[in-house]
């Protein structure tokens, strides 16, 4: 039986400030990428998150980012090998302890923004947030963009490692997303991106662009929970995959 | 054979920016407390400092503040103690997997600043902070002032606690440090503070400012590493307890 | 004629944070205290803030605020009168500086959360508040709580100063506002308030909760604007000061 | 009689950290950059630095920088040229404001480090930079590379502008600064930087690393204040272009 993980970024409220909701998403997703306080979350935040996440039995994940708060984490920036290290074993640490402080444990780590999208296509960036897990944690999945230099990085450590791929997103021939301003980036069809998403997990193929399908590697689906409509997706996808017979189940039963 | 620990706040400096004299004090302590990014330090300096004590055999602390860069944590700030429980935490998580990260492990945490003095009289702090302390791993050992709220509180929780003294502060009647801003709250006298040390160990005594001695636990001493003569001061207080027969060691093996 | 001012915080969005119904609550208010960037906003969210007053003619002020973004500058902090001065000044800059840029002008300067409460009762921070908004410009009108230190250091400056009172919080005998943990602090049924309100403008009465009445000067009133009940409620203030012949005008006009 | 300016980056101390020896180096320069409290700098810093440049006759310039404290906004981030606008315009008001509030004005705007290297290349940049300039006050100067798009953003905005050169390094064939990572892009010895410096400002030219002169416009040399060493060739600077009958003068005097 195909198995695949539903995965969603939570926690990224600060202070009073409110965004997404996690309490409704989390009825949904198998894990949860908490944020570590960097682009979005603050230690109560966070301690929320993980204690709302362990009573409703998803897997916790750490999600650093960029330290860039204002910029919510999306924006690039010119950080180096060795400061990229740093600032993941620092987060990672964060999130941990209170996975530990509430009972629990920490699953995995999926990167962040434009921490992700820079570390899916640069070698030694990637090389340098696979060892910072590795080095907090070996036990810890690595979740990347399917086929990116994260994931290579994650497995040439020895790291458990865990393919992200998008429902709402379409792929290039050479297996990329397509770029958000080019035309045809997003598929706004719901039937379309849930069955883009059954086929990606029962055959492991997506249909490019270009016409052609390409193989894909579909370990978790990213999910988002920022809105009413995000939340009837997220239900609708649970319940197409259910129907396909695809066990929805944390990574770390993959 | 008396025992006795100097402890020393580490990795103070921030970015560009560098304070202390951190390789040279790591010859003379045996405990080193780490800033955790809030009131100073960042990841590369945590790394940086956890990587060194390492290296100097020198136990590594956790040195949670509050979230006041500019104030270097030294003003007070109205925080709940469920505010002070989450910032804790956090802070000893990334110091924690820094340690992992290196190979070592964290053997205490010892508050900042404002954090430390507040926690020394308000008993609802103190227990947040030990409490914090006690959920993300119960072997730490929580450093705080001499009979403080803070100790207590560990005492309380069945956390290992050490009481911290000081060469160069004077102690009133009722045990506290005379405020700094009091006439006589400093001892300048190199061999007074050196006699007030050796006393405070051997006899578990001080002399008060009242003139009365009175009854101290002194686990840890605080130990500047700062400037030039700092360090020479730091290298007379080792030398002294040696001379004493006093056992110079790392709080977990008090 | 009477005549009174209706203010409202604004600018508290952050980033991709959004808070408040800035957009609809100006077609209410004549004078905007925008948030500086310390305990909320950002320079982006200044601007856009900046040109939605313009373009709705409502006045301008800056809001300054403590260097606390997580807890919203709400927390009291130990700060200096030295730090006070010098944080007030920045912050009126950077607002000012858009005020500019944008073609308007600054008309007030209104302390925000903790810096207002602890000015409102410390004669030392409240005149180095006021002596910052002097030094910067002199003409600028200082909004304080309505007979507070903040006020009296602002006269004794020769600043302009405006008293501003509260709809929805009861008085005491000695004319503070009833703190917010004790019973009756708040006005909850909204014909009582208006009423508080009107009397307070066209008297300078109001009841205190111990059933005396005092005299109080009201200058501008507080209206809140971040929900869809604050935004009617504002509207049912300012329609009941127009049926009761008080001009509803900007601070300046006064 | 050739003139120039010598300016120097200063106020980039923050809180506890001290940074620069501000007080000797504004004996030998024309024009102070003081950073603003983003890549460096805090409310007061900037309000000692403000008193001390005025004090010492030396005119003020507002230095922003990205909001990148730890990387003390050395790092490229992937700013729009809308952020770019809005953070120059807060930055230049908060410095601008201290200016006022000690009796003084400013002069010049001097964009730092990745912000500064960003827009000499980057014409959206250059021009959002140079609008925030000329909107928040037209009178002020604006300090950048010789011959980069930020000068030629704020001529064609029809501000004023002045061209900055380097003692210390070399310049391409196409004007552009010899990058740091490659060799020759540095000038270590000494005679030969005061040479180049006299020759830029007498001449207009330079000699390029491949040999032949170029020209170049040399309004105003940097000058380091960090260290020692940086102060003794501060006055050497000084003392040569005295002696060259060059005279040494703030951007406004040019």
């Amino acid at each position: 039986m195909s198995k695949v993980d539903l995965n969603c970024d939570l926690g990224e409220s600060f202070g009073l400030y409110k965004i997404g909701r996690d309490e409704e998403i989390l009825d949904f997703v198998t894990s949860a990428n908490i944020a570590c306080g960097f682009h979005a979350g603050d230690p109560s935040t966070i301690q929320q998150t993980v204690s709302l996440a362990l009573r409703k039995n998803v897997a916790i994940g750490a999600h650093p980012g960029l330290p860039d708060r204002v910029g919510f984490g999306r924006r690039n920036m010119d950080i180096t090998a060795r400061e990229a290290f740093d600032m993941v074993v620092y987060q990672i640490g964060a999130v941990q302890a209170f996975a530990h402080a509430e009972g629990g444990r920490l699953q995995h780590v999926k990167p962040h923004g434009a921490l992700y999208n820079m570390a899916a296509g640069n070698k030694e960036l990637a090389e340098a947030i696979a060892e910072a897990i590795y080095k907090v944690n070996p036990e810890l999945i690595l979740l990347g963009l399917s086929g990116s230099e994260l994931v290579l990085a994650g497995n040439k450590l020895g790291l458990r490692t865990a393919n992200e791929v998008f429902a709402d997103r379409t792929y290039q021939l050479d297996g990329s997303l397509t770029p958000r301003r080019q035309e045809h980036a997003l598929i706004k069809d719901e039937a379309q991106a849930i069955n883009q998403v059954v086929k990606m997990v029962k055959e492991g193929k997506v249909d490019s662009v270009q016409g052609q399908p390409i193989s894909i590697q579909a370990d978790s689906i990213c999910i988002h929970g920022d809105s009413e409509h995000a939340l009837v997706f997220a239900e609708k996808i649970r319940n197409a995959l259910t129907q396909e017979m695809i066990s929805v189940t944390p990574l770390a039963n993959l």
